[in-house]
């Protein structure tokens, strides 16, 4: 193709999710023709993104504010940590309107074989956010696959061994009174969340029972 | 979502042609949680396209260079002109390694129906190029389809009758000598008869050669 730009714009917009080599392509000479009415917009949008997106220091989340608008929000209620793998997550959640608490974004799961731990994770800020006090109950909304669940398994243990955002600390007695649940059974086995209709998702969200 | 600066990138992707609002949304995901490994590339990706990416003054196609790299190679036979509807197009006949001719790149095709006609086009700088001589042969390499046929009737009436790029001008002579050609019809290489359009199939036989 001319010039090793293009080249470049090409290959960098083949690797987003749901683009090939050949959309990638196609997505690169759609902006170039539309200079004005694409190009220069996507351009500003994702400087504006870049600029200003921060992750929220509380849950983890992307937002231009930090703390983030709904971590800010009074009508939230922070006792009630919903901890989600990702923002889609979140958002899925959001969408059924029936939840007011607030959320913990563990950008991603634990994988071993990824060779991705605790650390990799917003977990150690979640222990923090525990041992601060005031949650009382913390949900973990977490897939239904094998990740998911390791990741849900192992928050919950470390929650109840009370060793907070420190693996070297000595095993305690757990944060007393603190209820850890999970999302009900109704999520397919498999299943992101992302994908999940708002019905059952609200209904295995009202549902939830502890673990 | 968190931020008005995230809802417009996802709204930016999401008019790409490929995605869509739920893979607009992903891929905008995708790139807040790779800063640097995929939100950064494709910002200044973008940003060397739009300060460096030009139209070609001569064949219209994007280059960093104007004229294009393609129209300032001495190898390339500039009395042949090949006619296509985009870069994509022109991308699709260099793969071939079967053409050492040059290129006009139109940008589009007329489509009278959506209001596009010849000056939306690259078409009076083709006009312009054939009338300043030199030319021997143009080849339109546009689609099958109701709009590259149109395009290509009109190119070629045009070219006949020399009104050249002024549709103002006296018709004259046309431009003597000048070779104006189409893609062949046919069967494609590789390709079932029983699996072809009743119009290929026709044209083939029409266009039949002695072997």
């Amino acid at each position: 193709m001319a010039g090793a730009e293009i080249e470049r714009l090409m290959q960098m917009l083949s690797r987003l999710p749901g683009l090939g080599p050949r959309s990638g392509r196609r997505a690169a000479l759609h902006l170039l023709k539309r200079r004005d009415g694409a190009l220069l917009p996507l351009l500003s949008a994702l400087q504006a993104v870049a600029d200003k997106v921060r992750r929220c220091s509380r849950c983890g989340s992307y937002d231009t504010v930090d703390p983030c608008h709904l971590c800010c929000d009074p009508k939230r209620q922070s006792a009630l940590v919903c901890v989600v793998e990702d923002m889609d997550d979140r958002e899925a959640i959001e969408r059924t309107r029936s939840f007011q608490g607030s959320y913990h974004v563990l950008g991603g799961l634990l994988s071993p074989l990824d060779g991705i731990g605790p650390s990799d994770l917003n977990i150690p800020a979640l222990m923090r956010r525990v041992a601060e006090g005031g949650v009382q109950e913390v949900i973990l909304a977490l897939p239904a696959t094998v990740d998911g669940q390791t990741t849900a398994h192992y928050i919950s243990e470390t929650l109840r061994s009370g060793r907070g955002s420190s693996p070297e600390a000595p095993q305690g007695e757990g944060f007393s009174g603190l209820v850890i649940s999970a999302l009900a059974h109704g999520v397919p086995v498999g299943g992101e969340l992302d994908h999940l209709d708002d019905g059952t998702l609200s209904q295995a969200l009202r549902a939830r029972r502890p673990i």
